[in-house]
């Protein structure tokens, strides 16, 4: 630390992303990534004549992009905002909704750790809400709460999910704030809540193309959400960096779009895998959650979550486990291909003596 | 505007972008880019391969470019921080150092708009400091004042720049403030104070790949400064976006970097044109600032800078006026190659009634 930073960041606590070890190759299943290519029609799209024009900014606007966001999900192209990955989609709002008093943030306490982040980067006031005993959430305790509202559905790393009528009774009871439900994994079998967008001004529906669009290194995430909400965004935005999105990544985002039916079925395989690997894991008797999210929750009696972690990297398969006292019995692994995950469950075995 | 937004926002007032009009093709002279492709290397590396590891999130901690970087300036990797456009920088930067009291913050009052936004944004206290009569800084104002300063070098629109002697001098007379000189525009002709950074602590060089690297389009910047500032623009990072820059850009950015010759050869075709377009300009009665950058800023006594700049953009050259009174006979002229300079001076030639 210098002496020269300000003060109030003297204490901030930075959010620490996925490893991504250089030492050996591995079955990489700790961030959540997709195991298939972006599609063909986005390889082709970004070719050499794509590269040479990279001499010229990318359009501020995103007017192609929002476009076609919009066409996807019945909006207007008002009602979409793109930005620099959903990680920056989150801080933003953060930085304009939430603050203190009639500002003031809930979330739950097990949850997405960028959360906890962003409200002490701005100096929100937060409440953590604990999930119940089975690390559900339960939706009563932010009906009519009166406050700011950030859920994760599905949520992370539970990948256990809320139903689109829990959310709509959390939104219609909190007129007065803001909910901002993060819908990173919903592609991958909950149900969304961006219908409801045209219902309720106070709601805004986060996504991203990182996880069901195999766009993580692309950087693109999106929210829908009333006019005046996106205006606001909007207004950050260009507050702090009008041309954040890139021009390949702006062309990636647009052809992904017109090969939507390619990313669900991609949706469909790997719900098909999750199904497999969470009843091979429950037959070595672990504990796995209800997923509904590209990655499963697991823990079992045999073995602590955090030597589990470490067998595994030894073995080559990376998982991602959370030092959080609540979780520390749990991993939460990436659902890849079955090829992936075959290596991943023979592993498993393996270390638990089971071969 | 929404009924959520913070209060501490709405009247924050953000910045307008150079307009990027599409109703025409136009020879665009108004946002600085430059007139020559990426490399070739940077063409070819791009290639399906690439774009199909989009999958994939890109490295948080950018190691082969940091490395790349400060190789090329003889610097360690610690010395280096990479954002997405340097934009992304200095909003870190005044985010991080700049605020109320001793961290309150000064820079020219005719400069890069966004500096004014980023103090009202991040509620720092600022002061402009008027430039001289000819519209150069006096180094004299800044030294010694005991506040953080920012200052573009050459500075941004009049192109204008300070010795490497006046910007030490400024350095190390404020050694409890952090000196920033935003250096967008240095290869094309100005001393580049990167090679201050291992002798002053409180010194901090910005640069960007969008205007002598041909990358506007693939936002990428880097600051060069110690390891306990950069550890500080790495905490902002790590808290609010740690994968900001994706796989593509990064990799522009490496092969830019083994391609330094070509860029440098650019800045002097750049800087050539620009002599050649002063002279020219001079000769039609227009008083043209010494330019060190990639553009030119001008005025004649023979019709205002508003009707100068409408009446181009109705022949199809596009080229930025500000509003601001101080320089509102002024227009900013992107310098582009011969010949789309060649349209500009005869459209100026045909609107002055000299042909």
């Amino acid at each position: 630390m210098s002496r020269y930073l300000n003060n109030k960041y003297v204490s901030l606590e930075e959010y620490v992303p996925g490893e991504q070890p250089k030492d050996m190759r591995y079955v990489k299943l700790n961030t959540n990534e997709s195991p298939f290519p972006p599609s063909e029609r986005v390889v082709e799209a970004i070719d050499s004549e794509a590269v040479k024009q990279l001499k010229l900014y990318s359009d501020p606007d995103a007017s192609e992009l929002r476009e076609k966001i919009a066409g996807l999900f019945g909006y207007e192209k008002e009602n979409v905002f793109v930005s620099n990955g959903s990680d920056d989609i989150l801080n933003f709002s953060f930085m304009a909704f939430c603050g203190r008093g009639e500002h003031s943030v809930v979330f739950p306490d097990i949850s997405y750790g960028f959360y906890k982040v962003y409200a002490e980067l701005h100096g929100a006031e937060y409440t953590q809400i604990p999930l119940r005993e089975d690390f559900s959430i339960d939706p009563e305790d932010y009906v009519g709460i009166g406050k700011n509202i950030v859920i994760a559905n599905p949520n992370a790393p539970t990948g256990l999910a809320l139903s689109r009528a829990a959310i709509e009774r959390i939104v219609a009871s909190n007129p007065d704030n803001l909910v901002l439900i993060d819908e990173a994994y919903v592609d991958f079998g909950a149900e969304s809540a961006v219908g409801l967008v045209n219902k309720y001004d106070n709601l805004m529906v986060v996504r991203t193309f990182s996880k069901s669009y195999s766009l993580a290194g692309a950087r693109l995430g999106f929210a829908i959400a009333s006019e005046s909400l996106i205006s606001d965004l909007n207004k950050i935005k260009f507050s702090t960096n009008p041309y954040n999105i890139n021009r390949l990544s702006m062309i990636a985002g647009c052809r992904a779009i017109e090969d939507n039916a390619y990313y669900m079925n991609n949706c469909k395989i790997i719900a098909r895998t999750r199904r497999n690997v969470t009843e091979e894991l429950r037959a070595l008797g672990f504990e796995v959650l209800d997923s509904r999210a590209n990655f499963i929750f697991a823990r079992t009696p045999d073995i602590s979550g955090e030597e589990l972690y470490s067998e595994l990297k030894k073995r080559g398969v990376l998982i991602r486990h959370f030092k959080t006292e609540r979780i520390k019995d749990f991993n939460r692994i990436t659902i890849g291909t079955d090829d992936e995950m075959n290596v991943f469950l023979r592993s498993v075995k393996e270390i638990l003596g089971r071969i």
